[in-house]
């Protein structure tokens, strides 16, 4: 259609593979993660981060629980150097992580590389090259042989180089780069290659990383490609397969928890996703998926707002509002249905004993990643009456009645139609205010007077409470003195008596208003005509009884 | 981890199924799209759209080639109503668009929803009651049975107010809301006493929409889910299945995809992902991944920086700077291998017959999205020559030649770590200027005369070029005539004799930039000392003779 012809692309090729196990396999741990913030993640920011920022990022990764890092690729450039012999002459580098150094091969990064980690404790050098048959033939002009030669060469320059480091262990990783543009048996044999001249085994493993340099397919061929490799490669007790997705068909989530299904042990990832074009592998979406199915992913993200706040510090890039357990808007509905049900499900939580998570439509408790329920539900035209009496309830304590919520909501709905925007908590208060505390129009209460009165104690009179009131009406005042079993009684027996209001209470609820002694109390009602007609009404008094007349009045009025 | 405690979790269960086909299945043509922008993507809005936005929103939708487009829930409220009316009344809806209208099952809604079709030459009614097993236990108090009759009656309604519709057609659409809660096959039962209730066959389809309404599982689950349910569905035929993905786990659009490979028709979505919490699927990504496979999405991004504008002004929502085939940044490259990768794949792009689109990091051809190769590489501290020489080339039409790249890019590099931030184009030429082009230290051109002279014209003179120079030094003006067999030549000669610069010319590459007549003509040298050293030059003049002394100059003020 348009300017786009679809005929000069051409479809990804299938893996020929049978009885795929991938589909049938859940995880159930986590897999190691290696965050990638501080190189691809780096790499990819108009502005990059300088060193006091990196150090910030490196803080707040090993705080979150990475026990990798790759702090970046030092022969590249002279503020990724200095970083590295920063962490490590500053002895930054806790005990239990291990840093990793990205280095192309080529003879002179490798040395260069192998001096940025002099002294390190524990290192990754991550060997590269880019093995994808477009490259070969475009950019390197190179053979399959060539270039597992370049593959080769490395290893065993890294070999020699780790042989010499002092003070430390220095492990070996080998990314195939391109791995989705090279073919799948050439890179089992680069990789294979890369093995046998490392002199893998299983107590000496390498790290194969199979990246998604570009994703170029849906997630299940990605699967059956890292399935069909785990198969294939000779001594895969000697490798760790890991995975480094990126996301530009925005499946390299998916991509990632289905290559662990087919075999992959380690993740390579950022924050946020942050990475060259459209990103890495958000690890903490893939982690947070892992914790919502009961496994535990041995990062921890209960401070989400802080991660995000020195991840948009320090990268400049923003989270978008819908990112997954981490946007603004993720624990938030508008929809008045899905904040009905929020509402129950809230309530059936606290209900149930046990504290297993089920609400509808929260597939996470916010509180699991430092969110408070308050934001949960907010109010635009597309709410309804369910998620204005959550507001009103979490907001402000008052529990509208089920039987009043209908008549809140339209007059809510009725503002918020016409100001066309959300209504903040404040303004639904308002709202109800106007629409039921503050109305004086036609009858207000001057005067009010309630006291208990038993004109015969021997047989206990039931209508002992007697109420001595003054209404302002547009026809003037009315001054009366009516008796009842309660406050409500009375004053309904007054006002039809000598205001010839004629009508009965239907509906009633009262309950104070937050746990201290002088705590207010708020009364609805819902009061019936003869000839049909209903109304609902509010009051809000220290007195209950008060707040009980208040609310009889407040239903006349909106008759 | 911290506050993080995963046993509060159960993993969702798994769909037991034998054979799946759908893992070995390929997407060959594109599903039916139906937009959900003005519904769940407006209800999720802070401040939803107002009826002249949906109206621009709309217009874009139809543009954008969506032949389906759900337009409100018009029983919710006053403005959705007023909406589905106008685009009725004021005929706006083109002949091959059916809009479809949401109402819950209930009498009221769905009366209501009818009134706001009246007189739609084409309109889907979109029934949905929730049937998961958490909502009938906490929302609604009901048993499956219950539920399944809410569904029922609704389909009853419906297909008796279809049954009056003038003027046009209603078809029906159901949806089990919160499909991915529902038990499978209690989802199936519901669907299918709602298929018998409406009396759907091959030519009265209804179509079944089932909603991953809270995204709960990996994507390949949820493509089981949707296999088992086509595969068990009576009276298949008389059915069109459509899924509607949300973004809980990040996997939107991997779910869709797997879920049509699994057998569904007909996708429903928003573009950049719009909706609740997570989002819905992005129908741009899907449509786009489809486009880079070589299928034809029936759908027209081409001028996606326009899509962008209106969805951004109307929606009030941002596009994530990395969003796939749409984000600022998603045709750009920082890293320098990637932009030596690209450069050099563009090139053999133009080289090669046939337009097939294949370029390192780059999944997509820009210019099919509308955007030019400006934007594709950036500079900053993480890059290399290969994108500064492809920004040369691109933005000023200087060819750096490949043997004066990395002095070039030594040069900005150094630049790039001192200013820490991204250069732009203009800057970098700046650093092109001042190491090259601007050099008067210690050696000036200030007078410069250039002829052919042969003395003896009966052998020929090869040394017939000369030149007169008045060269700035820091020990004074040196004034020189020499002779050579070309302009260089004879400088060089000269600047030895007089001046006392031993060194030869190694390297030399001069062009045009541009293609005008009074086009300015580019020099690029690279000299070596005797004593080993080397260093590159550049001069830039209407005359070329003049551009290559100066680039001779220039490389002696970097020796």
């Amino acid at each position: 259609m348009g300017n786009m012809d679809s005929s000069r692309y051409k479809p990804y090729p299938a893996v020929d593979i049978s009885a795929r196990s991938w589909p049938d396999a859940r995880i159930t741990s986590a897999p190691a993660w290696c965050s990638i913030d501080l190189r691809d993640g780096n790499q990819a920011l108009p502005v990059p981060m300088n060193v006091e920022e990196k150090l910030r990022m490196f803080e707040l990764l090993v705080d979150t629980g990475f026990k990798q890092v790759e702090v970046g690729f030092p022969s590249a450039s002279a503020v990724e150097f200095d970083f590295v012999r920063t962490l490590i002459e500053q002895d930054l580098i806790p005990e239990d992580v291990t840093i990793q150094v990205l280095t192309q091969a080529r003879e002179h990064l490798i040395r260069k590389t192998f001096e940025s980690i002099r002294g390190a404790r524990k290192a990754i050098v991550h060997l590269y090259n880019s093995t994808s048959a477009l490259q070969r033939e475009v950019v390197f002009g190179k053979d399959r042989h060539e270039v597992k030669e370049i593959a080769i060469r490395g290893t065993e320059l890294v070999r020699e180089l780790a042989g010499q480091h002092q003070g430390g262990t220095v492990y070996f990783q080998y990314s195939p780069e391109s791995f989705t543009g090279t073919e799948l048996d050439y890179a089992l044999d680069v990789c294979s290659a890369v093995m046998a001249t490392w002199g893998a085994s299983e107590s000496n493993k390498v790290i194969l990383n199979l990246p998604s340099t570009v994703e170029m397919s849906t997630p299940n061929i990605f699967a059956d490609r890292i399935e069909w490799f785990c198969r294939n490669l000779p001594n895969r007790d000697a490798a760790i397969i890991s995975v480094h997705t990126h996301n530009d068909r925005g499946t390299a989530v998916a991509s990632a928890e289905l290559a662990v299904m087919a075999g992959a042990e380690r993740v390579e990832g950022a924050l946020f996703g942050n990475g060259e074009r459209c990103g890495n592998l958000d690890i903490i979406t893939m982690a947070l998926n892992l914790f919502t199915q009961g496994v535990d992913p041995e990062l921890d993200f209960s401070n989400m707002a802080h991660i995000a706040d020195v991840y948009t510090d320090v990268t400049r890039m923003p989270v978008h509002p819908r990112h997954p357990y981490a946007g603004e808007l993720v624990f938030t509905a508008f929809s008045g249905s899905h904040q009905d049900a929020i509402n129950k499900g809230m309530q059936a939580i606290e209900a149930r004993a046990g504290s297993e998570w089920r609400v509808p439509y929260l597939p996470i408790d916010p509180m699991d990643v430092g969110c408070s329920y308050k934001a949960i539900v907010r109010i635009n035209s597309q709410s309804g009456k369910g998620g204005i009496a959550y507001v009103m309830d979490k907001e402000f304590g008052c529990q509208v009645p089920r039987w009043m919520q209908p008549d809140l909501g339209k007059s809510v709905q009725d503002v918020v139609d016409n100001t066309g925007r959300e209504l903040s908590p404040e303004e639904i208060y308002s709202v109800f205010e106007s629409s039921y505390l503050k109305l004086t129009r036609p009858y207000a209460l001057t005067k009010c007077q309630i006291r208990w009165e038993d004109e015969d104690p021997e047989r206990n009179d039931e209508e002992a409470t007697v109420i001595s009131a003054l209404v302002d009406t547009s026809q003037g005042g009315k001054e009366f003195t009516a008796r009842g079993n309660g406050p409500v009684d009375a004053f309904v027996k007054g006002l039809r008596e000598y205001v010839g209001l004629e009508f009965s209470v239907d509906e009633y609820a009262e309950h104070a208003i937050g746990h201290s002694a002088d705590a207010l109390a708020i009364a609805y009602v819902r009061i019936d005509t003869p000839d049909g007609r209903s109304a609902c009404g509010s009051g809000i008094d220290s007195n209950i009884s008060y707040a009980s007349i208040k609310a009889v009045l407040s239903a006349c009025n909106r008759l």
